[in-house]
C-alpha cells in the first residue's frame, strides 16, 4: 500500500576521478543501508596541491528504503 | 538551558493520497525517532500508470529532538 | 492606466487539514484586505502530537489591488 | 542500451480541488503525449473571488519516455 | 536584426556512464530539433541496483534555434 | 470546469533592445502558439562586441493555454 | 545609534512599459510610506493580448525607514 | 481550531554589533506588532567607513499573530 | 585511496546566544559522531516572549568522516 | 584546443536610466578587460530621492577571455 | 551621472569568533582596495578540532568602488 | 591567528572532455594565483556542432589564499 525511504547526504573523496568518488560512496553506503535504488550527484570538488588536482570529491544524495 | 534537535528527510509514498503519504511517514518516523514536534512538506509527486495516478509521494523534513 | 497591488504573506493553522488552513488564511486576509485575486501556498507544515499529525499549517503568498 | 525522456511544465486548474486539477492535467498531459511515468507539483496557487476560494491550480512538472 | 530560440529539458540515461548519456540526449535531440548550439548539464544521477551502478542519467537544458 | 496550459522557454535576441527582444519572442511565440496570455522575463543579456552592446537577449518563460 | 526599516513586496502595472511600471510602483509606495530610500525590481512581467503586449508588470521590493 | 499569523520583514542596523541589531529590530517590532513568537534572521550586513566597520545591520522575517 | 564523510543537519538552542548555541551543537554532535571536521551555520533564529529575546536557534551543516 | 574566461560581477549607477547603466558597466570593464564577450544583468534596483528616482543601477555578471 | 563598482568574494578564518574573522576581511579588503562601503555575510563556518571549536570562517560579498 | 582568502570564478573550455577542462582551469589560475587549495565545479556545458558535442565546458568557483 506504501513505503517509506530516507534521503541521506554522503561525501566521497577519491585520487583517481570523480566517476572513482561515486562508486566508493555508493560502495560504502551499501554496507550499511540496504536497499538504496540511486544517488543524485548533488556537488563536486577538486582539491588542488602544487597547482595539480590532488583528488576528486562528490556530495551524493543517496535515499535507501526502510527495511518493513 | 539549551536542547539540540536533528533534522532529517523521509519519503513517503502512499496509493491512497497526499495526506496518507504524510501520515504514513510521520507514522513511521515515529517508530525509531522519540519527540517528533513536526514536519514540512518539501516535495510532492504522483506517479502515473495506464495515464492515472498510482501512487502518491511527498518528502518530508522531519525535525526530532535528541534524548538528553 | 496603471494599477498597483501588495503582496504579503500569512500563515494559517488549521485542525482540519491543509484545504481548511488555506481557507481560514484567505478567510482572514479578507477581513483586512479588500480585492485579494487569489495567492499561492508557498509551504505546507504538519505538527505532530504523540506520533499524530495534530495541525496542519500554510504559507501563503497574498496580493491584494491597493484602493485607488 | 539507454533512454531519452523530455520534461515539460504543465499548469491545470480545476473548481473542485488541488486533488482534481492534478488529474486533469495528468489527464490532459496523456492524450498527446505517451509514456508519462510521474510528475512534481512544483506550485499551488488559488484563485479568490469574493474572499472565497473559486479555483485551484497547480504547475506540474511531467516527465514522458521519447518514443524510439 | 533578431533571432528566436527554444530552451527545453532532456533526461537521458545510459549503462555506459555520464559521457554517454550526455551524447545520448545531444543525439536523439538532433533528431528533432535543427540547430541545437549547445546544452547545460543540470542533474546527474546514478541508478543502483545490488549495490552496484546499473546506470546514469543527466539532464539536459537544450537550447535549439527556430526556423524561420 | 477546468483547464491546462503548457509553459515553455523561450531565447529571444534582439539588436535594438531589451523590449524589442521581448516583442520578437512574444510575436514568434504567437505564430505557433496560441492563447498566450502572457510571459515572464526571466533572464537578461547583453552581448558586447569591441566593447560596445552589439545585442540584446531575453529569456521569457511563456505559458500558453492549449486547446479543447 | 541605530534604525529600522521595513521590507515590502509591491506588484505595479502600465500600458505604457516597465520603466513607467516602476515610477508608479514607486509613486504610489510615497503616499502612503514615508522615507523610501530605493526599490529592487524582483520580477518583470509582459501581459499578452491577440499577440501583442497589453501591459509591464513589475514586483518591487520596497524598502522604507519606520517614523521614530 | 485554528490561527493565522503575518510573515514580514525588518531591516534594523546598530552601531554595536549584530545581537544590538537584532534586539532593536525585535523591540521595534514589539511596539506596533503583538504576539512576536520569534524571528529568523535572513541576512548580515556590515557597513565600512575609512576601512573599519561603522554599523551593523541584519534583515529579520518576522511572525506575529494576528488578533482575534 | 579515498574517504566517505556523512553530512548531516542539526539544530541547536541556547538561551546565552549565537555562538554557546553552535557550541552546544558541535558538543553535541561529538557525543554520537566522532571525526566532525567542522559544521556551517546554514540558519538563525532568535525566539521571543513578552517582547524580548528568548533564545537563540542556529541550524548547522555538520559533516563526519566514517570510520573504515 | 582550449579557453579560459574569468567571470567578475560589476555594480553600475546611472541617473538616465538601466540602459544607460549596463552601458557604463560595460564601458568601464572594457578599459581594463579585454575580450569582454557579454554580461549577464542579474539586479536592477532603483535609488529613490523625495519620492521620485533618482538613479538606476545594474549588477553585471561580466565574462572576459583571458589573453593567452 | 554614474558610478560604477566590482563585487568580490572574501573568505576570512579567525580563531576568536566570527566578529573577528569579519573584521580580519574587510582590513586586508581595504590594504589592496581602496572605497569599500561595505560587505554582505554570505557564509559562516566553523571548524572543529577534538570536538571544539578550533576557528570561525566567513564568506563575505565585498563591494568597491572602482577609481575614476 | 588568522588568514583570508579569495574567492572567483573561471570558465575553462576544452574538445577533450570535462576532467581536460578542469585541468585547463586549474592550470591557468594556478599561473596568476598562489595558493590555490582547491575548487568548486558550479556548473557543466556542452557546445554542439553539426549535432556532435565539440566542445566541453566547466565554470569552475577557485579559492585562493592571499599572500601575507
Amino acid at each position: 500500500m506504501g513505503s517509506v525511504a530516507r534521503i541521506t547526504h554522503i561525501s566521497a573523496r577519491s585520487d583517481a576521478g570523480f566517476d572513482d568518488a561515486i562508486r566508493l560512496g555508493i560502495h560504502r553506503a551499501g554496507e550499511t543501508l540496504r536497499n538504496v535504488p540511486g544517488a543524485w550527484v548533488k556537488d563536486q570538488k577538486v582539491e588542488v596541491s602544487d597547482g595539480a588536482i590532488s583528488s576528486y570529491q562528490v556530495v551524493l544524495e543517496v535515499t535507501f528504503v526502510l527495511d518493513d
